[in-house]
């Protein structure tokens, strides 16, 4: 039974899940607890609504023997058939089968990276200029980040965000591929929260699913955290006091 | 706290819970436990995911003194302020604030009256041929199950089915109203389980959020409970086996 609750949570590795999600759960919606990383799984739109990720240099380190061309994209099991996002439904829609939990974030064993490629840590991403390049970019980034603070936690997932359309009204609008109805979203979100000495630092980034100007500079993502959590429909990190947080975004 | 995990059911009138929750619960996010129905709230739209209730002659016999013309709609102070809807957001938008768990059905006390009022059991409801017409006929409809039957367990919510347009994709679309985006359903499903000396009959509706022709049957809007599930994103009355149900949908 894939989808735990609170309470089961002690079937997993506790301690390690205690770690990832150490500054506070955003939800207990159908969470999937993996050896490395955490999500809730939204099985309306058959996309996570969040992945936490707890990563360090030490937890980093790469195995030489970890190779990303073993991994191959499958469905989680653990899913009901009825909500379950599976290949059939990316092939041919045009999207990237996108990490959330970013696979190069998890070469400590194979069988970290393999547990990256479940369906369930995926979402449709445009390829070209955005899951391949400005997204990736985030990603490379952050690593950064880990190497240059004690520890960093990653919560990452998508938006479905309202436009104003002709009629001046406000819609939400997203496509669904496959026969399944895989969710597209319209954005992605990344908030990183990093730890040096007891010093705490926040970024919280939010790209739009489109090709991105490959010019544009990461700091330009940046927004404020409380326009992330009301649209994605929760707390990000709140057991972590804001007052606590030493700078915002760089500020 | 108002949102109860699981561990929380406790703090609630334990019986009445397991009576109206008797067949399973569908999700266990965001949990609200009213005396007389509970429901489950989408943060991220702002709407209920589903609203239980248990309804029996003898539980929804009138008090006299009950008036809904004392009941005013508040907001839920137990949704977090990011998420909470609000009369506000309905103001000037065009629809009504439209009540899942029916008021009418909840006549006992004037309590549990007043308890169907808070804005996290509404639903932006076109008022005009849906509301105050075929869903109204819907309602009145389960009543009469009510009285025919010795329980009658509801499960009611909204529904953003995806519709495909001229590109030939599918695309879910909906407006969201007022500051707090406020999603406005493109349907809403309502699945009836009647129990009548222990045997079993279950009907699924599903209505879209427009104009009904009044002449309509109710009968129409039957459709297999799958397609509901699958488009919810959860199960409904899982844990009362299929094969028990005598008829479904009437056949
Ligand atoms: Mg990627
Ligand atoms: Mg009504």
């Amino acid at each position: 039974t894939g989808t735990l609750s609170k309470d089961d949570l002690a079937l997993g590795n506790i301690n390690r899940t205690q770690q990832i999600m150490k500054h506070g759960y955003p939800s207990l919606d159908n969470i999937r607890i993996f050896d490395n990383y955490i999500l809730s799984y939204d099985r309306r739109n058959r996309v996570a609504n969040w992945v936490f990720e707890h990563l360090s240099s030490e937890k980093m380190r790469s195995a030489e023997s970890v190779d990303r061309g073993k991994c191959e994209f499958r469905e989680d099991p653990n899913i009901h058939p009825y909500f379950r996002s599976t290949n059939q439904d990316y092939k041919g829609s045009g999207y990237d089968r996108g990490h959330l939990a970013a696979a190069a974030n998890h070469r400590f064993t194979q069988m970290l990276m393999d547990q990256t490629f479940f369906l369930s840590n995926m979402a449709p991403q445009v390829g070209k200029g955005f899951n391949r390049d400005k997204w990736n970019e985030l990603e490379i980034e952050v690593r950064k980040m880990v190497k240059e603070n004690d520890n960093v936690w990653v919560c990452t997932g998508p938006l479905y965000l309202p436009k104003k359309e002709a009629d001046n009204k406000f819609y939400v609008r997203y496509e669904v591929i496959g026969p399944q109805h895989v969710a597209v979203p319209t954005h992605f979100f990344k908030v990183v929260l990093c730890e040096k000495k007891g010093e705490y630092k926040l970024f919280s980034y939010v790209l739009p699913n489109l090709p991105c100007d490959q010019s544009t500079p990461l700091s330009s993502y940046l927004v404020p955290i409380d326009s992330i959590e009301r649209a994605a429909g929760f707390l990000i990190f709140d057991k972590m006091p804001r007052k606590a947080i030493k700078s915002l975004n760089g500020k």
